[in-house]
């Protein structure tokens, strides 16, 4: 058994059975290893992007950690953005990222690379390892530190001779046990949520199941209101969901939310902070004096600190308010814009959809529009990275086959990883891509006025619109393998999005707004 | 003036007047200062490792800095694989990156990330602007960095305070004086070229036009071979050009081309070194005890060590042999192979073309059967990182308007940075994308094999093959704004790269290849 094999067993014995793919020559190794057990899943990306965005997304439906095979530096570099997200949404990934032979590394060859400090600026755990004896441990040192704090992102590095050399056994992965709040805390956690003006802020866990209801009894015994930041790695919404107030993007709108609130408890996630600073503006929406408390990290205990403040509140068994069944509406035919194509595709939702909400601005209302919808999980690009979309649904569609999921994507955003429908498809993935086609990076026309620009010129129209020429999004998808529709009216897109059962697999629709 | 402003005027007060951009919020205020100098020239592209790569293809071909315009921490890391490219090409870049506010900075937002590291991990020179004072000078210091050593890879990261702040005056770059080999080093030298065996191994400014015939005059007069990596940033190639020989890719075959050679003496280039090591096979191809002398680094002045070299051996004047001018033979019609079609590319290719190749199996005998082809310029992936070549041809194209760009690529390559195509369009270039769609990543079959496997099994099949879905360039090309047609003979290829005239503007041809 070479240490590659030796890894690939380590995966196998601790329940780590699905590898997303981009090899290069300095990982022949390990794909040997992996054809040898057929029992790993191994899904190819074509960039990889598309391998990090995929494991994001399968961890964050699922909860369980894959890996990604990556090459030696520039490899990686692909991967950074949306391990940056995964980062922020708190998945736990294990990249593996080959490198030449120790010995071949003190040469400039081409390929060679800042392996460690490319990995170092997004990993949580990075080691390189030193003599194939090593790879068992270290592979199942980086699962542990995958699994620890709710989800890492831990790197392997392993150098080609590493892989080929004479292996140890499989080892097992021990992750470090989860940090929980003492009681002191809690109990004054719990009393606060008492007294008026008080609120939760939750995050990671607690926003979806099997906690967020947890949540929604706190609040029910302790009259605290539920808040969450609008970018969230999952959160449960629609029909059956508590009464949860995301924060709107812009500072002023979310200091709006929480004016009234005097005392924050933030339960899996850090406090509320705006997406970015605008000269004169402060840096965070919540109301100057307003008392923050970081009860619970991402990173420790959610279920423990749930469960004891409900204990302290009584609140185990407490009935809760939710949101009712009611499909919102949505203009039969017209003309489609951004709203209403939203809103049309709230009211379409299957029950249990994963909807994936990269639409930065066409997607705004999406949430307004879809908080009576049936029963869904929402991801959003919590990293802020565009480009996370695409990729995550392709691994929730692989963590959750009997689901369907809708990927909501501008097409600006849309560019950037695009290569993951060819995956889309060769996995045969229940996926739905709806592109807004508004032919231009739209935020930023928005975010020059709000730096206090008048509209753009030349050269920033330039940088900012996405015509001449247009991108055909339907010539796009079918390049890809993937079929696909452009609809111009409401009427058109309810008729495509109803039409999913008549073909299998993935599918993409072009939606033509202003 | 703010400190964006400062910088834009630095950049034109040095001659930088061109900015590869892809930009987000965070560098708004750079955008706007754009927006107000219509001089400098911004080149939108829809994915980052599309600006930095045309930023190196740009610098090969013109020996000028470009700038890149990238979003905090992830937008790098979308660059970061052809920002390792154009590092191991020797080309300079200056990259700016918007970072947060300083005091935004505090707290953990989306966005927020390791700028430093990140940067760190592929540039020469990094620096975070303090203060909106300091920006001016430090935007100067970045196109010093740039411009020094031949060319690097410098990184100014701009907190958006420091871009809305009150800036400086524009300042002047001054880059770092370029070393020289001492009179011993270059009197041993002439000495050695003149024995037996010996060999210049050459690269960087020494391998292309002005300083490659004073190469061939120091050859002619001394004797000595002239030897060169097989990837290079630019190489001149066809008629006219001196008997240059590259090494094979394979280390294997690379020793047989080196086997005679007792003392090589490296001008522009490091040692040669194989591109990967395999089991048991030596890392370096040079002969066991061959001398190999660095004599003046890719970073030194290259210009005064061959003219120097000259000086001792006599050769300011000497003629040395060239290669003529006699067209390949190409097969007249019959089935596509990889072979044919470089031949039929070689024989078709115009006076003066550039040609980046990145076709690493399909384009593997171009450079025998270009060797007496129209003369031409050769750019390679040097750093390996695949998913260069389509950004270089854009860089290249929009640096040398008066010719024509040819980019070879495998399909596999080809998506990694495939919004490319649009940029061509947008920019109107004149550039020829020839796809060699073997639907697979061939290379790793061949790497596979090397490494001592079979045959790839079922999970090796499904990462080296891009079967199911088959991609479709076609329609791929024509998403993206360019016009498209599929070969599959001989005579196809033919008319349609002769075709070339009748549209304007970029054109893209699908090669299908066993």
């Amino acid at each position: 058994m070479n240490g590659a094999e030796s890894l690939v067993e380590t995966f196998l014995a601790n329940d780590l059975d699905l590898c997303f793919a981009n090899p290069g020559t300095s990982e022949m190794h390990f794909v040997a290893a992996l054809d040898g057990h057929p029992d790993m899943r191994c899904v190819l990306c074509l960039f990889e992007g598309g391998t990090s965005g995929a494991a994001d997304g399968y961890y964050r439906m699922t909860g369980k950690v894959a890996a990604t095979m990556l090459h030696l530096a520039p490899g990686f570099g692909n991967a950074y953005a949306n391990l940056h997200n995964a980062k922020k949404a708190g998945s736990g990934v294990v990249n593996v990222m080959g490198d030449h032979a120790t010995y071949h590394n003190v040469y400039d060859s081409p390929l060679k690379g800042d392996t460690i400090g490319v990995s170092q600026a997004v990993s949580h755990w990075t080691r390189a390892s030193a003599t194939s004896q090593d790879v068992a441990r270290d592979g199942a040192a980086a699962i542990a530190a995958a699994r620890s704090g709710n989800g890492q992102i831990s790197t392997l590095i392993l150098p080609a001779d590493t892989a080929w050399g004479d292996g140890g056994a499989a080892e097992r992965a021990q992750p470090a046990p989860l940090h929980r709040p003492d009681d002191a805390a809690l109990d004054a956690a719990a009393a606060a949520l008492k007294a008026p003006g008080a609120a939760l802020f939750v995050g990671g866990p607690a926003a979806h199941d099997p906690l967020l209801p947890r949540v929604g009894q706190i609040a029910a015994a302790s009259g605290a209101r539920i808040t969450a930041p609008l970018f969230l790695g999952r959160i449960a919404r629609g029909a059956g969901t508590p009464m949860v107030e995301q924060l709107p993007y812009r500072g002023e709108l979310a200091q709006e939310v929480l004016k009234d609130i005097t005392h924050l408890i933030c339960i899996g996630t850090t406090p509320p902070v705006n997406f970015f600073a605008y000269p004169g503006q402060p840096s965070v929406p919540s109301a100057p004096g307003c008392q923050i408390t970081e009860l619970c990290r991402a990173d420790m205990d959610v279920t423990y600190t749930l469960d004891a403040l409900a204990d302290r509140l009584g609140a185990t068994n407490t009935d809760y308010p939710t949101r009712p069944l009611a499909l919102p509406d949505a203009p039969a035919d017209g003309a489609l814009t951004a709203d209403s194509a939203c809103a049309v595709i709230a009211r379409w939702l299957p029950d249990r959809a994963v909807v994936v909400n990269e639409a930065v601005t066409s997607g705004l209302t999406f949430p307004d529009h879809s908080l009576t919808a049936r029963p869904f999980d929402l991801l959003t690009t919590v990293g802020g990275a565009i480009g996370g979309a695409m990729p995550n649904a392709v691994g929730a569609a692989i963590g959750c086959p009997d689901r369907h999921v809708v990927a909501m994507i501008g097409d600006g955003s849309a560019m950037y990883t695009i290569q993951s429908l060819w995956t889309m498809t060769r996995e045969a993935l229940d996926v739905t891509v709806v592109i807004f086609a508004n032919r231009s990076y739209r935020i930023l026309h928005f975010e020059l006025m709000a730096m206090g620009f008048a509209a753009a010129g030349r050269n920033a129209q330039r940088m900012f619109d996405l015509e001449n020429p247009t991108l055909d999004w339907c010539a796009l998808a079918q390049g890809h393998g993937v079929p696909a529709i452009r609809v111009e009216t409401t009427a058109e897109l309810t008729a495509a999005l109803e039409d999913r059962h008549t073909t299998p697999g993935p599918r993409l629709i072009e939606v033509i707004v202003p």
